[in-house]
This record gives C-alpha cells, sequence and structure tokens, in this order.
C-alpha cells in the first residue's frame, strides 16, 4: 500500500467532487485526507487528497484527466523526499533553524548544497556534512555572479526548491525565470509594509507597535510574489531598530521553516499572485 | 434556489465522499463549500457541506441515509435564524458584545429574551427591545431557581441555544440534560487551567504570564464540555488579579461570539467531549 | 490623600530621575508606579509617574520646572473623567465597543456626543442616552462640512479627545490643526501596508494571511500619524475580502477601545511622529 | 566607562527611587535605563538600573545597602558572559536552538557542557566544539544518577544556570536544592494545565483549542517553580497529538530561548513564586 498526494486544480463545475472522489472509489483507493476550496471570483476549483492504495501513477492521472475540464492541473506525488539548495549570506538563524530541523528528520528533504556570496557560514554548514559553495559576488556583474549560482545549482539534478534564507542580494528575472515557482524567500517585514532595503529600520522610523516577517515564493517584482505564511510579534517604544532586528529573527526563521514544510508536503497552490494552502 | 447545510458523521469506511457527491450530483445540488475530516483514532468522519439548488429536504436525507453506514448521524439545514436565550449575572461586556452584533446584524439569530438572576442589567438590555427576566436565586433552593429558569426557557417553543453570557451560578445535571448540547459557557479561563471559582485570582497567585478565555459546551462536569474556541493573551508581573480580569474581558466576549458564531452556523460537531469545526 | 500623574519629557541629562524623585520625596508624595525611558537617537527622556499625597499643583510643577532642563514638557493631571466626542458614520461595531464600555464604568470619560455624516445610528446611540448629531455632507463642501463639526464640538467646552469610530471621510488639514493631538483613528490594516481606501480590499488582492487594525493620532498626512496601538490576526485563502472585513471588525474595536483607555489614562506621549507608551 | 546592572528588592517605603537614583547622581552614574515595580499586595519594591561610569562594586553597595531598608536584595553585576550547563534528554530542537543562537553571538553565555542520559545527541553537539557527557541512568538508582550528574556540574566552577532543554527525567529535592535558584526548565504545555507526562498527549485528550510551553525555574514541587515565560499556538481538531507535539517544539524551543536570555541579562527578580520580569 503506498500514499499519493493528488492536486488538482480547475475551472469549477457542479460534480468535481463527486468525478474525482468516483475515481478514488473505482480503483480503491482510500482517502486519508481531503481539501478543497473554491475561489468564487475567479471560478477556480482546488483540491488536495492524500489517497492510500495500490496504483500506477500514469493510469490514475489519465482517468483524472478524462474527467476533469480541460486545462485543469493535475499533479500525483508519491511522500518522497525533495531536494533543496539554501542560499545565504552571513546570517545565521532561519538557515540554522532549517539545519536543526534536518537534522531532527522533521523535514521531507535533502539538503544538497548551501550556496552564499561569502564564506562567513561555511565552517558551520560543513558541521552538518553538507556542500558549502561560496560564490562571492565581488568583482563580478550582476549577471556574472548569477551565472556562476545557477550554474552551481544546475549541477544538481532535480533540485525542487530553492530556500533564500535571508540572502540579501536582489535576484534578476533572468534568475527568477530560471526557477520559477521554485524559490521559496523570507522577508523580514509583514509584507507589503516595508518593501526593500532594511525593513526594520523602516518599521523604527514609522514607530509600529507590530513587526513580522513574511514567506513568499518569489516573481520578478521584488517582494510581490505569492505569500505562503507571515508572522508578527509586538514591539515597543523601547525597542531600537537593532532591537527589532533581534527579535524579528525568531519570527524569521519560524514562518521560513514553515513555508518550507508546506512546500515539502505539495500543500501550496499558486494562482493570481495568491496561494491555497491545505 | 435554496441553500442547504448537510452535516455528516458516521463510522469511516472508503467511499463516503464518493457516495455523498454523487447523490448531490444527482439532485443536481452545487457544492458550494466542502470540509471533511476523519478521526483515524476513533475511526469516525465527519463532512459539511453546503449546497446549492431545489431539493425536498426528506427525500435528500433519505437518499443519503440509504447510503450512509448505519447509525450515522445526518442534519440538513437551511441557513436561518435561530433562537437563542442569553444567561447573564451582572457583567455587561459579553452580553453587550453579542447585543451589538445582533443589533448590526452579524448573528443568525433571534435573541428571544435575557434571563439573569440580578436585575442590574435589565434596563440596558430593554434598550435593545429584547424581553429581561429577572429570576432571582435568593430563598430560594437551588432546585427551585432552576425550575424557574426552565420554565421561563420552555415558554418559548424551539430555543436553539442557551448562552451563558457570565451567568455566575453553578448549573445541575437536571438543568444541563434539558438542553443537552444546547448550553454554551464562556470560562473565564484557559482551561483546563483554573477550574471552577475565580480563575483570575488563581491565574495570578499562579504567576502565570497569559491569561485566557475558554468558551465550551456544558455537560454535567463543570468546566468539562467539549471545548469550542480559545484565546489567550499576555500579562505581566505588573497585573494584579482585578487587572487580569478587566484585561480578561475583551477576550472573553471575543471567543464566546466566535463560539455562538460558529454554533449559529452549523459549523460544530461534538463527540468524545471534543468538537470538529468546519 | 489625592493621586496626581505627572508626566514629564525633556532633553536627557545625568540626574533626572534624581531631580524629579527628590522633589517628589521633598513634597511626601508616595510614588505609586513609575515608568521611565530614554530614546537614546534622539537623546530624549521620558518619565510618567502616578504619586500620592497632597500637594499644590502649581507648586509641584514650579519646583519640576525649576530643576529640570529647559523647554521640558511638564503635566501634571489628577484621575479624573475627560470628555471626548465621538465620529462615526454608519458600522456600529468600534462605536459600540466604546459606548458598552462606557455603560459598564470602564472608561475615566463622558461621552458627550456622537457626531456622524448619517442618521443611521441615532436610534442606537439614544439607547444610551448620548446626544446625536447628524450633520450631512451631502450637498455641502468639504470645508462647509467640516466647519458645521467644528462648530458642534466646539459647542461644547473642554472636549479632551475626538475618537474617530469608523468615521470615512478624510479630514482636511483645518480640521487636524484645530484639535492637534486630539483625534484619535482607527485604521482598519495594519498600518503603513494598506493606505487609503478599502484596506481589506487591497488585503485580500495582495493576498495577505494576517490581517491588521491600527489606532493612531491624526496628523496631516492621511493615515501617517502617531501609532498608539496595533492588533492583527491570520486568514486564509477561503476569505474573501468581505470575510476579511468582518474578521477584521473585531480587531478594529479592541484596537480602538486599547488606544482610547490609553490616552484617557495620560499614557501616551508624542515626539517624532511616534508614541511612548507606559 | 563600565556598564553596571543594579538590582533591588526591598520592603516598599517613601523615598526609595529618590535615595538610589540620589547614590547613582553623587558616583556620577550615568542611568542608562531604569525600572520599577511595587508590588501593592506584598509591599514589596523591585528596581533594576542599567547605569554607566566607574565605580567601585564594593563601594557602590556599600552606600546603597545603607539607605535601604534592612534585609534588601542588591546585586550588582556587570554584563559578562554567565556559564551554562545544558541538560537533555534525546531531542534535539530546543538544545539546538541554543546553540545556533551561542554560535551567533547572541547569548551572554558560555556552554561550558552538555549532559544527557543518552548519547543520542553526542555527534550533534561535539560539532559545536562543546563537552558532551553522557550520564546513563540505566542500571542506576535516581539518587545514584543525580549524584554523578551533581559531581559533573561541580567539576565546572561556577555554573550560573543549567537549563533544562527537554531533560525528560524528574529531579530529586535534593538536586533542586544543591541548584537553588539556577534551574530552568521548559515544560511543553501551558501550565498550570496539563502538569506531568506527556502534556500533548493530555491537551488532546482534552481537546483544547490552543496548546502552549511554560519555561520556569524548577523548585520543589514539580512544574510548579516561578514561570518566566510562556507563549501559545493554535491547534484545531484536525491535530493528532503527535501534530500537537510536533508543533509544540517550536514554541517550546522560542520560550526557553527567551527565558535564558532574561536570565543571563539579569532582568528576572523571585519572589513568592512568581517572576518580575525587567
Amino acid at each position: 500500500m503506498s500514499q499519493y498526494r493528488v492536486l488538482i486544480d480547475a475551472n469549477d463545475e457542479k460534480g468535481l467532487v463527486h468525478k474525482v472522489s468516483s475515481i478514488f472509489y473505482s480503483y480503491d483507493l482510500n482517502i486519508l485526507s481531503n481539501s478543497e476550496f473554491v475561489d468564487r471570483q475567479s471560478n477556480k476549483f482546488f483540491m488536495r487528497s492524500v489517497v492510500e492504495g495500490n496504483v500506477d501513477n500514469t493510469e490514475l492521472f489519465k482517468a483524472l484527466r478524462e474527467v476533469l475540464p480541460e486545462h485543469s492541473g493535475i499533479k500525483i506525488v508519491k511522500p518522497e523526499k525533495k531536494n533543496i539548495i539554501i542560499m545565504a549570506t552571513k546570517e545565521i538563524h532561519a538557515l540554522g533553524d532549517i539545519l536543526i530541523r534536518h537534522e531532527a528528520g522533521e523535514l521531507e528533504a535533502n539538503i544538497v548544497a548551501v550556496i552564499s556570496n561569502y564564506d562567513n557560514l561555511e565552517s558551520f554548514v560543513k558541521k552538518f556534512d553538507i556542500p558549502y559553495i561560496t560564490i562571492s559576488h565581488q568583482r563580478l556583474e550582476r549577471q556574472e555572479h548569477e551565472s556562476k549560482i545557477i550554474e552551481a545549482v544546475q549541477s544538481y539534478k532535480e533540485v525542487d526548491f530553492i530556500v533564500l534564507a535571508k540572502y540579501m542580494r536582489i535576484l534578476t528575472p533572468r534568475f527568477v525565470e530560471t526557477f520559477e515557482n521554485k524559490i521559496i524567500n523570507i522577508h523580514h517585514s509583514f509584507l507589503p509594509a516595508f518593501i526593500g532595503a532594511n525593513p526594520y529600520k523602516q518599521a523604527y522610523d514609522r514607530g509600529v507597535k507590530i513587526i513580522g516577517a513574511t514567506a513568499h515564493f518569489v516573481n520578478n517584482n521584488l517582494d510581490e510574489g505569492p505569500i505562503i505564511a507571515q508572522e508578527t510579534i509586538h514591539v515597543t517604544h523601547a525597542y531600537s531598530w537593532k532591537d527589532m532586528q533581534r527579535a524579528g529573527r525568531d519570527v524569521e526563521k519560524v514562518v521560513l521553516s514553515k513555508a518550507l514544510k508546506l512546500a515539502l508536503e505539495d500543500r501550496i497552490f499558486t494562482y493570481a499572485n495568491r496561494t491555497v494552502i491545505f
């Protein structure tokens, strides 16, 4: 008996749940969990089922394809470890949190490498027997620098996600397109507040009483990709922006790890610059 | 076209979603929203669907009964206003919050009466043109007092829920049984911490850094019925227990109103002293 | 024995706490609570003390004036009810929450009137025996409309705060200057995200996972005055913007009432477009 | 110029702030931050000042001793790294979080050793060049086992805090007394709910909608020492107790690290089984 995660998105029409569940039934698949959502505004149907049984992937796919509306998205995956690459700069907290969870067996992931534009974190990462690749941006055009990173990433076959764990350089559209829907970033603010550089300084200057962090997929508009997870904490007048930064780190790491976990468990749909999360 | 809320609980078996959705399909009912949950530990299946179409209630019920396992629970309700009675003692905040929401048209409810063992809130409640019934407990045995309340409640036909909005007297098993699964209480602590009298005092004495409130159905064991909603807030050493009480009121009223809303929208299943909430 | 709240802000220098507390000591005043904060960046010192004893206000003021740096702010107030005017439009929740708290004796305030540009809330407010003044904006220039409101406010002597409880019209600089540092607004978003009109719609379009509300003093730049209090709640993909609006109301009312309470208890300093809150 | 943290607790009387601040002033010490609290119920005064200047510790102590009431507590410490020992069993998350923060230079602490009753975490801890001492409890009486741990701890001179990072064995009164006020524990529930073994299982059985974690000093009554920090998160009916356990880990580690930081920065007073935290 195997488990399968079946993810479907389609234009909504009457009977979709019926049609899909009929097929599960006909293949003698037991539904372990099932989530649906219809976005009335865009008339979009989303469904994620975890089923158990014995079935040929391709056959199930074909059967679903037959009953679902044209242009529907269908994804059938087994719960297996995905390959991820983590990109960082100099800060340890978000990266460290992922490495500890990996060590604890908590993540459905192989960390194939950590890539950074500095070597500061090398000795730390090597403790965990994970390859650390320093690709300095110094004396390089942005394009050149990114080409080297792309090359490094592509030297590993099948990288499912690139996790930006406080990678502090802006990515070009070329990079983003190369790994479309695969790049997860943690932004150190409650987006869309404080887009851009030094959000804690911005937050301090505005005198906010709450700060936050946002994990999102990266698209071509900086800090504007589909949001996966957000979290906030209270601050007071007594916080300098450095204090906010320090306090914010705890939120950043928890939110990024949460988003990564959702991605690894195939729980995220994206559409219209938003996410559906089951 | 009408809407129907269909609530099903059953012993889990393969194909339940398929069977139910087939029936919806055969009656030409469109699924507006659909939630399922299987409790693996007790092998219980729960499903709440909101469907749209034209169908005879009794016919749909029969059709579902036929395909579902024996002893399944099936409930089909139209989204209509339910009748509620609020019981209070002297405090205004939780009661007031419900009255304001009622005034704003936010609740699927008719408030048929407010019953209290004091007359303190009478002039306040009457502003809202809602009957206020004072049933003093003074010089009465507990049984006698409750008999009068039961009588008052039963003078209204079809009371769907009794909401204890800081009603500060203990109810006897007889009362609870008379209105089984219909009584919603707000307890001014994060249950199961601080069961019983003066929980804020208890919380203060224990030196907690968080206080909370718990809305729950009332069963025969005081403060031990199925929990519907909980919320917490931070406190500091600077809070006296009176300060905790004051701060706690904001949590109490929000949690009770939230629980009431869930109940009115038929979103709650109870089983094994717990709730499933869709 | 009386209580006095003493609020001091000054350019920081060595010995301020010593100097102030010496004066309290010399007047035989007992310190009930004491809070200080120094903003290192701007070198500003803030202190709020609640003291108990018998002293002449003017004398204490003079004594403090003598030992404090030039241009220091000194405020000595007794804990007495302040006069407030509430402005609203059509929504009841934020207004209602304040009225209930007022009814419960929870606020150090007299509500002298409610002013609205519609009469929708009139019958509700009148239940509480509070004057309701409808000043319609229809067929009036903005200036004209505001002149009428200013006139209405000024017909009451000594209005300490004007509370915008979802007053949905933009105020001109003239209005804001007339009641400088006296206007408290609730903005239905986590500022500075979603400035301007329909923030819930904006939040929905951005696909956020958290929404919030912000209470702030109003200055000439719309939604950019000093923030007093903020709160956030989680939302999911299943929330339409109407759902966000509904859920947001609970946050709005709690945050506005909290900010109002802080203001009434003289707990807020403002400087450099920020607040210090003790 | 050095910094000093001055912590004072005393029976309250008029003029304490005046007396202490006069002494700071006379020694030409600049107050960087200052917090006071008076517990009216027990008439206790607490004060924590961070001052800057040049002063002899013993002289300052004497000067304070002279003006303060008899039996006052006076503590003067420089902000220096404290020595801590971490005790763990098999779980990595809380331990790992502290090690990462230590690596990031975020903690005012030297981790002198990790002691465990299992060797599971040895290879992990050794990556960080921190001594790992396995003291198995197998085939040992509880007293014998603890004697070995006490011996190990005492082989290091001046251990300021012992941090129980999910150390899953009950400590005897002898152990607790040996390291009085030095042992910080993380309990995996919102105390005082779910005291004792397997709190997540207890929480699941009770059907709670919120779980939490509590960091506290350990005293002789299991899980009943003074609470330092607490945090909660929402759960739903869909959480098994294993899911609660998994989700709870994120809260546990954050709360424990927060409590440790407060302790290292000398921000905690304890009295009457409660804490005052500045």
